[in-house]
């Protein structure tokens, strides 16, 4: 019933190649199906200036697709001149997710930017992009740590991120476009590796929901999160 | 144990005046506690373009806030030339919010553009907006109703929303800016006049929280919400 | 023959309330019959760029108007991502009519910015803005005073502005949005109140005006002008 | 007693050469003093939206002035991404200014932009750009009698603007940039060939101004303004 | 002597991966040494504006880099909010270079829109895209050709690009950021399959040369163009 | 068989007057047949950041166009809010064609700007403001040589710039617009006074080119150049 012919619980096959862009401190290729997300992390040692003194640390993110990642061309944000609402929505979404999985004291006075960029875009660009931000900011990390410029680990558990919605009435994990495009209500949901909250976001458009809904897809988000961190832990080994 | 000396669940007092900008087809100021909002509703025969021709009205809003509505000035967005990624994100969620409870065949094709200023800030912006933003599209389409222009009602059910967070450990309602600044975990949950969530925003900085303390927050903004629709009520009456 | 109903040199009720926003040093909503315009002076201790180091202070101002303060509505300068040219001649204006009743020495090197946000409008709006924008002035040097900060008085006398101009043929003074949409000429005019002249400005569009009528025009503006600094001493006592 | 050794009301000399830009439909080389302006009349068939159908004309002028026509050097606007406050607050001016000398109907529905572009800057840029302005609009307004395109002539008089002040306590007229940068007063006069007023702006700057002063400056500036139309019609011949 | 190991004359590895973008009409990597770039075509049924009802096609082409292509983060341009002079550049000259090798009659009136996004840079981003954005255009005409769109091929001849310059006092082809960053004199040779000059761009910084060192970058480049040649048409075998 | 009745090889007449702007450093207006450029060099100390602490100096170029410089009037870029990526295109290649001139380290920590406006159009405006850039900045380095400022003379060799193109199936110099619409190929030329290369730019819009005419152009260019010189010199005497 799934356009894609997935059962209702039923995650896209995930692959994450690490290592793909050679300047990076840290980098991976995220595939969930037919979503792909470039994602770099760049690590800064001025950190920005509401931090000096304070010894805190900070990660911050940006967002940007492609002009032809999708169906049609979409105008490229730099030759229009702004980033658009949504751009802006789902950068700060990855950043504040991102940092909640950080000791930022731990971090010290430095500032990591994580870049993530949609290669193509088949639904739910915003959750592989803070689930492969993660993992080029765990490898950016990772050398700081080999470098004993860090002695403690400043990355406090995984952090990774499924959308869920309702379409056709009924209750499904990780949209793809097709089902996007449709469903009344979707959400996105962060969360850390031990299972706990970071972020519950829950919109119906032209329709409603009620509270047990909103408790389905919950449970169907936290088996989803649960395999993207699987795959997270798969990957950096 | 609150700085404000109330209950964990216990509202800001909240008052609804009608009619206050004489050029809008609807307005209000709402006032929760010492947050402030104008909110008027302007009907625009044409709609937008990609409403052409489809027989559906749109429902949009806007959102701004006066430089010296906070504690220290902040910078005019006209004269920094752009709306921050927080003030596009903060009225993309009104105008969501408020599609939801509109009819948009029965509305037909034309617009409704409801701006949201803020005149002072304590907390609780969106939500205040979103709540008397309601209200000022309630007036708005009695005016087309009562002119025979419209002769089914749009509206489907009131519109209504809140904040909850963590705040010191426990969770409370609608938040001001001394709790909203220190809360580990803050969200904004809008609901129709019949209980039913249209979007529901839980987000950690800094800090996770669990399933259960989700569920309790949820408590608290049903019960919150039914107190903004019961003044919406009284000021239209 | 006006439209309102009033003599030529009569002016519309005047009613200014002081402390009207909480943060700010000082505040005031301004009200011209229909015209309504909020009023706030923020005090911050940097001086602008071009006085560190020259003992001097600085007076500035900036202005806005709600969308939805005029008949139609106009679109919101911020998301437009620009403040027009009458926008930006109008801030001119204020501030440097606010600045020729201050002594920038006994203010000594702090900057403060009056924000005039006109809330409705109905014609005079740069003219309320001056008078209103010149009570919240007062209260915040008078914040300064109290506190000690400031030991001499900066503020050399009132500062307060009307409209005039030839209406259907007559002059008049303090004209509506209906009188000056129709105007030939019309002009605005600034004093002290000792009765001298900061700014006079007054502008033909499509029509001329004789060096008699110019008379004419001050005369009103003189006898409006000191009903003007009447209310706002009335509004400080 | 003044920088320049001139008389209390004596104006710099004048010098207007025409047709000076091979392309455009009008155009002069207008210097008063060390102050040059190049201006150009451009006609364009298409009026602008709002005049579609109105059977009304429409006359429009922008300014620009070169980065190196002062002291030292300004920062291109263009590069910059925006046009200043004072330049639009002068295209405006000058705008109006040529408008209130020209028969909208008669000139029917087309449009004439004049441009003027400071070559170089010694103080009343704005009053030589309106008076050079006015020359290149007639010249153009001649192109189009001599085709025959118009019939009857739209331009009702001349039009043109000259700079007064109170410099070391001393009413002068036409200022330099030397009395410009000094003044405590200084005020913009545009008037007809006829003598009547079109715009009148007088402005202090940390002083103020008496009513007696006023009417010195207004007498200054009909006699400059008179010398001013004398060089347009010698430059016309 | 080159810091790679290379012969002057030695082109860096190739490589042409197509088909790599599922959603474009036509796309590419193409891999020249650590210079990645991704091209793909879009086809816009819809011509611009100044082409309608000529009968003639256009090509266009756009150009940016990620921000961490490079060894150190560069900031994005949609960020910034405009694109640098350089980006304006360099996606002019591969619109106009691949403008070159088309027939706009035959196209008809469609434009097609190739998109260049250097995902890793070391030298000669703007050839690449050249080389590359020729073969996702070459793919998108092959879809319109085989769809019975097109009947005739509007491709007149392959395009490709390489950069020479003198390195350490030697010409050298294809350079890498190495050699880049040192060059006294480096140009762009933009040639078609038959060898003929499309674009030539030579360019001194600090430095000048002499034409018989002209002579021989031409000569290194028409060597070099004819590898890329042959490695398009590898890849679209 | 010219537009204009010239030879092949034959150069418009040539104008260079000096000394045109009084405050500029360096100033002329050249005029290559009927295109006039207005230059100036503008000395700053303050080298730009990146200079700071390198004992080298910076020599950067603006380029700018009246409105009605052009048949038809062009949109005022500073009105547009940006400057078209033609503008940037050329600014930069006069910038660094005059830098090759230069020796950076004799200039001093301190950075000359040349601003270069076309005040009419004819085709070779880029062309020409190189040629009279450098004799504006030749003007300015002598006045810093002339106060014993500099001691040595940091100025190489002349710079000058000529266009090339077949028009008409004939390779020809110094287009005009006429030639530069309908030319299939052209090209611009940089050289020393000695004769060596700066910058050699050919392009073929819709054609292309045989290494056989290519060679032909920088014949032509070779001599053209060579008269530019002569001029330059004659100018400054």
């Amino acid at each position: 019933m799934r356009p894609s012919g997935r059962n209702l619980s039923q995650m896209r096959p995930i692959s994450i190649e690490t290592g793909v862009m050679r300047h990076a401190e840290g980098s991976c290729l995220i595939r969930c199906g037919n979503t792909h997300v470039l994602c770099s992390a760049s690590i800064e040692d001025n950190p920005p200036r509401f931090l000096k003194g304070s010894g805190l640390g900070w990660v911050t993110a940006e967002y940007g697709m492609l002009p032809r990642a999708t169906n049609t061309r979409n105008r490229r944000e730099a030759a229009q001149g702004k980033q658009s609402g949504r751009t802006q929505e789902i950068q700060r979404l990855i950043g504040r997710s991102l940092r909640a999985g950080i000791d930022r004291v731990a971090l010290g006075e430095r500032q990591i930017t994580v870049d993530c960029d949609v290669i193509q875009a088949d639904g739910g660009t915003r959750c592989a992009s803070i689930t492969g931000g993660w993992v080029a900011l765990r490898l950016a990390v990772n050398k700081l740590l080999g470098a004993g410029v860090l002695t403690s680990d400043p990355i406090v558990d995984h952090v990774a991120a499924v959308s869920c919605g309702i379409y056709a009435g009924q209750t499904v994990v990780d949209l793809d476009y097709a089902e996007d495009s449709e469903a009344g209500t979707d959400g996105n949901f962060v969360m850390t590796g031990a299972g706990r909250m970071i972020e519950v976001q829950m919109s119906a458009e032209g329709a409603t929901f009620s509270r047990d809904e909103m408790g389905q897809l919950v449970d169907l988000a936290e088996a989803g999160v649960a395999e993207l961190v699987a795959a997270q832990k798969a990957a950096l080994e």
